[in-house]
């Protein structure tokens, strides 16, 4: 039974694990000091046209977004995020668990307005009991959203402005971000992230690698002894390589957008064929995640053919089914599905 | 040039990599719920001679220390270590941000003793003062240690049944069990350490994996929502499969003590020789790490051939300096750094 | 200027700072361990008509919601509450500093309901995904609110079956609870709580004493090492005497219900007299704290006389003021404010 | 029967008390806003002659170290301190709760070496391997010590000078201050403090306060948002007064230095008195607290009549016994004890 219910349910880029059998017998030195963890690095300094930039591999997206809030929060400080941010509802309390509060502004499909936060800051700011509150410090951005949804270029600049205005960092979280940089409707790309944010990270896991994620901090931004506070972090590989040499072959050869290109190609061929089939859409998402609402018994059905995730009831009778694609989903596969259907 | 600097220098055993190749379109669930996941666990179970055996992957050793220590100590307790302990040591205060204490105890070429922790303990309760103090919950362990020694069957079983009469946990970092395993000097196994132990991890990143560690709580004794623990240490991988499936190949056909025995093989070799051509050295170490005393002179032109890692002043005139060899350390490059010396 | 800004713009009552001259030169054992500690547990123990009820005795409301939350809680779990409850507001995020996250209930007049802790209980259990959400292991309660307002018996009753029909511990923050108990709208006791709750604090510092809280642990349900967690929070006080003594004098002869008492008779008359007046109360609070809605100019006006707090503003042209009493109100000072109005 | 356990076992200086009830019912803002506390602070700047010192009134001594350690430090930095500390040895792990290492240094009758201090740092900056250890931040340094030592004005010069050069704070606990500034072994005073310490506190609790600390960050250093990042530890009170008065009081026509001064006259009488009688004395201390040794069957004999501290067994036979005075010590008291001896 095929499945569409994530984008990690493969393992990696072929390109990558050949790599990792040509070079496996190289000996390198640990802990991100090895030369394909810097080649790595200065492709994606490369390609964010930014030579200050500090790039620092990670395992996973909990772990990045854990490591990079604490690291860029003065210990009393809480972030900011739309209330379907990923650290508000799945990460376990991940960002909680280094002592700071996650403060939440309205949610519209996912992404969270600049109106709003300056709404809130200003609030905040007239509110003559403040330092009895948690005092803000950071913004929290995913990209695409939870929703598959992207912040346009305009946006993005409103709430990187507003933030600063505040003396507010942002950081984005890009877990998905191939699947963003290559959607049609995406106006933004990684020297524009790179000029308008405070950190942010390019996401592995999902978008090619076996596993990892690149954090950037543009120009020169890294938080003091940083590789001290990923080790204290537990979030310091002693094989660096191991997701280093990963991105190096990601950032050759445009090989990271091809994988975007790839599923989100896909998502638009079963998007445009559910909406042939007359299906309703829970919204408009231009990446490789769709949202589908289904009858629930049509739903049962389905799911003996193929893998989908519930997002959850939309009413009595209908449930929001969530379909992803990824670099390696099959073009058969989507029409098998559409098939189906 | 050749280096000795540690035993993560190079990739991962090869047959793993093959394994990633063959099964890298298999689609799986994530977090863990796969068949190469389930495999692992099920193959280290038996192992262990437990299958009440709980068993969870991870990616690091640092990141697996300071989850299982939080997880299984309450908040106010603190863990007892020899005071060369990794955790204390070399892990940036790790341990202390999940808010734990290291209680440190003397270190006798890196092992502790069962003597001074009933002492330890003994003036412990008998001070009525104890309420004011950070109360101990866990003995940590490393087999080996950070000295390339072991504990022997009587010595654990010793530290065992005293920390348990006082109502302390033991928990064991293994992650350089294989060459502690494959030792002639060892004369204990997975299963009395199943047996023994409340927790332990078998390490994989140094012992011939990419990257990653099994941790192993015998007879059940897994934390509650210990998913959702790791979940909110950053430590859950979306990919589980990217650690589980290295595990499977590592205890399939006895690879991973076949990693073991080859860099033994080649340690003692080593030291046989150093012996031999009369080096004097730091401790009698029965693994993959061997501790050689040097002239400050003869380091330094060393050095221009070959990787060591100086451990630190002997005195004015001598340096300790370590040598690792590993699962992937070829027998030619040992008889060249002889012939060097 | 009087001011009815808050309940702690005086010192003590009398009586208290009687004790204290009369007592000051008696040698007692420091951190808890003095008669006047016991004596004060032993009266509360009686109040409540639970003699195996544990009383704690410590300086300020924040400190007892953060150590009696992250000593009930397990440190993956969460604490659920009313959005406008203190902890989720007021304390500067007390509570996540010890890694705990806040979960949020609507309110309705400062109260959560049984009913939608029961859906949002169900709801989560329903969820596949609640191994990477934060766990749920506490309702947090505020009675009365921080709107003045007061859970009823039955209420309570119904919140604390449906918490732990799910497994949940309920505490309950009285930080103003002598203005509870005595109000006319109350048909609640300490017994009740006692038998109801899982923790409470009885309030000192607002209510007749110079500063202190009495945390209740009923039916012996201390946490393990209590007196060592209370020292690893920086809130186990060397002279225990210092609040123990507070609450021995409070509890003597009903002291405490009479400085409850006082405050209510004078916020009723001011509430009737508002009303008389024709004002408009933002909510009806039976307690001590009372909600005047007022046009801004009338309190620009008010606020040269008389001191009063701006609880926020309820549309352009108005605010929601808050008046509130205390044990030492004068009467004429509420005699004065209504003919100010 | 009388008792030499400790300073904290009466209430508080009489003037105290009378203040509190000649003000108790002026009606003052909360949270530190009130005349006593902005008086309290201001005499204490001027004590110090450091009209830009902050000061901030905390109710006890580990909520202090906690606190101030906890804002002085970056999350990843531990504490310098002896391994006699008292943060170390008796604050059950507080300081490691908020995430810190403490990192300890050979201890001298109580206190520490600026060269042990100058070799840890330089051993620390020469190890490559620093990076994986714990960043050290502050050394944290008590006077008197816990064994009654004072260090003098060229040792905290030299510690303090030498912790600068490194980039590192100090921060002195002054639990017992008073019983140091008037010692006649003291060369030190409130202004040399205030000119060479990054913070220190002038203890209360244990010098004639009924409870209390006051914080001292000379030259305006006190670190942002503090009074949110007291709430945030639940140290700060709503009745600012219940402190600040007493500092106030306490800071009027040297009362702070006449408590001290009548403890260390009754503790120098009974040294004295002591090595009249042939006692051993444990080490040399001119303040309030003097270690005596003493045959077990003698100690257990007056045991019977007087209360003392235990501090330790010396040998099988003797033991280390603590005799402490106070403000409050009546020098019959001292006169009896001698004679019974």
């Amino acid at each position: 039974m095929f499945t569409f219910e994530s984008d990690y349910t493969e393992g990696a880029h072929e390109a990558i694990l050949q790599r990792f059998l040509e070079t496996n017998r190289v000996q390198v030195s640990g802990y991100g000091a090895d030369p394909f963890t810097r080649s790595a690095a200065e492709k994606i300094r490369a390609a964010c046209e930014d030579p200050r930039a500090e790039v620092v591999f990670l395992a996973g997206g909990t772990q990045t977004n854990q490591l990079l809030i604490d690291a860029l929060l003065r210990p009393y400080e809480g972030v900011l995020c739309a209330e379907t941010g990923h650290i508000n509802t799945h990460e376990s309390g991940a960002v909680e668990s280094t002592g700071h509060k996650v403060l939440t502004l309205p949610q519209y499909e996912g992404k969270l307005k600049a109106g709003d936060l300056r709404d809130w800051m200003q609030r905040f700011l007239r509110d003559e009991t403040r330092e009895h509150m948690v005092w803000p410090g950071l913004v929290y951005l995913t990209w695409p959203t939870e929703y598959g949804t992207l912040y346009s270029r305009q946006e993005l600049t409103e709430i990187s402005d507003t933030a600063h205005e505040f003396g507010l960092k942002v950081y984005l979280d890009g877990a998905r971000m191939a699947y963003g940089l290559v959607s049609p409707a995406c106006d933004v790309d990684l020297p524009f992230l790179a000029r308008t944010l405070d950190a942010f990270y390019i996401g592995g896991t999902k978008c090619g690698a076996l596993l990892g994620e690149a954090a950037v901090f543009p120009r020169g931004g890294i938080p003091a002894h940083f590789l001290a506070q990923q080790k204290r972090h537990g979030a310091l590989l002693a094989k660096g390589r191991a997701v280093g040499l990963q991105f190096d072959v990601l950032f050759t050869d445009g090989l990271y957008l091809d994988c975007g290109r790839h599923a989100v190609e896909q998502a638009l061929r079963l998007k445009q064929g559910l909406i042939e089939k007359g299906y309703t859409l829970f919204l408009d998402s231009p990446t490789n995640q769709q949202f589908l609402v289904l009858d629930n018994g049509k739903l049962r059905e389905l799911e003996q053919k193929v893998g989908v995730t519930r997002w959850g009831p939309l009413d009595e009778g209908h449930t929001i089914v969530r379909l992803v694609t990824s670099w390696a989903t099959p073009p058969e596969a989507v029409s098998e599905l559409l098939a189906l259907l």
